[in-house]
C-alpha cells in the first residue's frame, strides 16, 4: 500500500464500536399515490425506533437513503414493524421500479467541518 | 428477534465474499468553481481504478455518493491517486461546507426488480 494510502486509513479512525448502515438505493416508478407523505412518515417512525442512530437521504436520477443502526437486531426489528411492512408492500407494488438493499458494518469514519 | 425480522435477515443473503462501501455524505458551499466537471472527472477516473465495483450518487439538501470496492487497499490507493488528491484539496478549500466519510463492509444484500 502507498504511504499516502496508508496514512489515509490511519486518519479514518477504526471505530472501537462499529455500527450498521443500511444503504437503500432505488429508482422510482411514475406512480405518486402518497409516496412523499409515506417516505416522510417512515423517516419519522424510523427515528423513534430503538437503536436508530441517523438517517440521510437524497434523490436525483436515483434515490439513496442510508439509515444507521446500533445493531443488526435493531434493523431486523424495524424491518418487521407493522406500519413499515405496509409501506414496503406499497413500495413493491407501486413506487419502486428497482431497489437494492445493502447491510454494512461501519468500521471507520472521518468528518470534516469548515 | 421477531420471526419476521429473522426471516428478513435470512432473505438478505450473507455474502460469502464481503466488499467495501465508502459512504461520502456532504453539504456544498456556494462556490461552483469547476465543481460539476471535477465531480464527473473523478467518477470517470474512479471507475478505471483496480478494485472498483460501482458508484452511486444523488444530491438534494445533502449529497450522498457511495463507491464500492473489492478491498480496503483499493480504497486507500484511490484516495492516494494524484489527481484525486488535487480534487480533495479543492473540496476542502472551496466546495464542501461539511462532509463525512464512512468506510463499511457490505455483508448482506438484496435486490428487487420490477
Amino acid at each position: 500500500m502507498s504511504k499516502a494510502g496508508n496514512q489515509y486509513l490511519k486518519a479514518l479512525m477504526k471505530l472501537s464500536k462499529p455500527y450498521y448502515a443500511v444503504i437503500f438505493t432505488n429508482t422510482r416508478t411514475d406512480i405518486e399515490n402518497g409516496y412523499s407523505e409515506m417516505a416522510q412518515q417512515m423517516e419519522d417512525l424510523a427515528r423513534q425506533q430503538p437503536g436508530f442512530l441517523d438517517f440521510e437521504s437524497a434523490r436525483e436520477h436515483i434515490g439513496i437513503s442510508v439509515s444507521y443502526w446500533a445493531t443488526l437486531q435493531d434493523i431486523a426489528n424495524w424491518k418487521a414493524n407493522t406500519d413499515h411492512m405496509f409501506a414496503q408492500q406499497k413500495g413493491i407494488s407501486d413506487w419502486y421500479k428497482w431497489y437494492k438493499v445493502r447491510i454494512c458494518v461501519v468500521e471507520r469514519e472521518y468528518e470534516f467541518k469548515k
